[in-house]
């Protein structure tokens, strides 16, 4: 059995939402345990007005959230009881294999950190996220977790991107590579420049293809990309923001006049599989890698969709046995100190 | 007369391409008058194929490129006659008000900063582009020439940028803000938040809005962003990269079937239009702010529309007297040192 935690109460949708799509997993899936997090009487309220396979449920109370404007730690430690303290703390227990959370990413991080703990041999966990590419889709790391970063921090992430790319994305030989802003060697800051050493030299990383720039992300070019969480963090909202003024642009052109609406109206089912692709709900949230335990950070704005492919990506990485992997890949990095 | 230099050798496209490009605004403006810069006999040959005022057109023979992949410090120094050295001697001469140059851009960038020189006040001359956005443009900068930054560095691409977006890009009061990947000033990594400080500190920043995100790059909240020339560059590329991403996936999706490709006939003329919008050629060039004259720098893949707007951007810079405003602006710099 998978036995995964869902924060259903502190992300930006109500939590009738997100129960349906942890619902819809639990259904589907029968390998899976789900334990939801949150006010007890607002999920019993919610389930009783459906069917569900009460064996497999359990809910777990939590009646505080960490708001999206709160410092993430000293909320963490004035709000015991909030879903994220909670969910950790079970994780730590080894009460659930996963842990999902829609709320305040920084909160997640660091109950992830504070309470689960990181692998020995990682020294800052990245978050990964998957950003959509011409077959299939790249994983970046850092996307935010860590603002200053050294060239053996992007090292670890490059060993654990790997390791993730070719387990739970099932990428066989995933290539690797550092964003840059030029292919050359030569080319970057002066994180960059050291990090290409450190990360050409590291016999570890099986298939290091050098530098890549911003727009290979979406490209077949690459698998995974490593970069600080600082760059991470503004190529993920740029990415974002790019889409959106384009999407825009796109429907309004679409208002123009009649001949326009008819265009449309035909085109209308095609461009949904476009939008598909391109939405994040799909790849169902970022795992915090690096920690004790399996922490996956949803979008604030998750809906049943999101939470339910989030479940999916929970347990595929509790199978693949990510957090044990980590374990025996970087505790070398100890061990060469 | 604006008097303009025009490096029709060292881009990517036939200097057929650019030349008409560049006719074609000498054609439409008589308060222009060009050089342009190549092999004389290329230049005299294309010329002898059309009708143009010779008068206000003069060739000026420059028989060596610098390459795409040529280190450019390097190249500049060995290949003299270059078309960038030719282009950035004019310039320092006073021979012409302006050099517009497709060519290798950091080559472009050396010769403006060890040709041309710095104006007094400024350490790092930051490569400022407009990015489409809802309404109007964003000016982003630094988009690549200085990959380390100081706060101080980040300063001056604020100054420089709010005299730009006032006087060439005609915004009222401009809005300015610091790229960072969250809205509160303790957001971000050590440089974004030791330049917070500095931008908030600097009264000649009228407007200082504070932080923002990549996403908010495509929209109207804010009219000059500034960043290290590494994120700036990577933000670019990430753009480019997304854009053609999901154009190549409607494109894609329109060729499914009868169906979308009537739609696709239909919507075809409208979409244009979008496309117009988010065509890096509108702009026509990136000026290198802060080097003592006007130094524009196109993209490499520059066809006669973007030569012809790149001359627009030439003329207009040089009209508002760019150059002597940041002059009177950043020399103030040095006397708080």
């Amino acid at each position: 059995m998978y036995r995964i935690a869902v924060d259903i109460m502190s992300g930006e949708k109500d939590e009738s939402e997100l129960i349906a799509g942890a619902l819809k997993a639990l259904k589907e899936d029968k390998e899976i345990e789900l334990t939801l997090i949150g006010e007890y009487d607002i999920i019993s309220e919610e389930l009783a007005k459906t069917d569900y396979d009460s064996k497999r449920l359990k809910i777990e109370n939590a009646d505080e959230i960490i708001t999206m404007d709160e410092s993430p730690i000293k909320a963490l430690r004035k709000k015991k009881n909030a879903t994220v303290n909670v969910g950790a703390a079970l994780l730590k227990k080894s009460e659930v294999d996963a842990f999902i959370s829609p709320g305040n990413t920084g909160s997640v991080m660091a109950a992830g950190l504070l309470r689960v703990g990181r692998i020995k041999g990682v020294s800052r966990p990245p978050i990964a996220i998957q950003f959509p590419a011409a077959e299939g889709s790249t994983l970046v790391l850092d996307n935010g977790a860590n603002t200053d970063c050294s060239p053996e921090n992007l090292q670890q992430f490059a060993l654990m991107g790997q390791l993730y790319a070719k387990n739970v994305m099932k990428i066989e030989n995933p290539k690797v590579a550092l964003l840059n802003i030029g292919e050359e060697k030569t080319k970057g800051n002066n994180l960059s420049k050291e990090s290409y050493q450190v990360l050409s030299d590291d016999p570890r990383i099986k298939n290091f293809i050098g530098n890549v720039e911003g727009r290979d992300i979406f490209s077949d070019k690459v698998d995974v990309v490593v970069t600080d969480g600082f760059v991470g963090n503004v190529v993920l909202k740029t990415t974002e923001g790019a889409a959106s003024f384009f999407l825009d642009l796109i429907k309004e052109s679409f208002k123009t006049n009649l001949r326009s609406k008819i265009a449309a109206f035909l085109i209308k089912p095609y461009l949904k599989k476009v939008l598909k692709k391109i939405d994040y709900r799909q790849y169902g949230g970022a795992p915090l890698l690096g920690v004790n335990g399996i922490v996956i950070i949803s979008h604030g704005s998750s809906d049943s969709t999101a939470i339910y492919n989030a479940v999916k990506t929970a347990k595929k990485t509790v199978k693949e046995d990510i957090v044990e992997l980590i374990k025996v890949e970087l505790e070398k990095n100890e061990e060469l100190e």
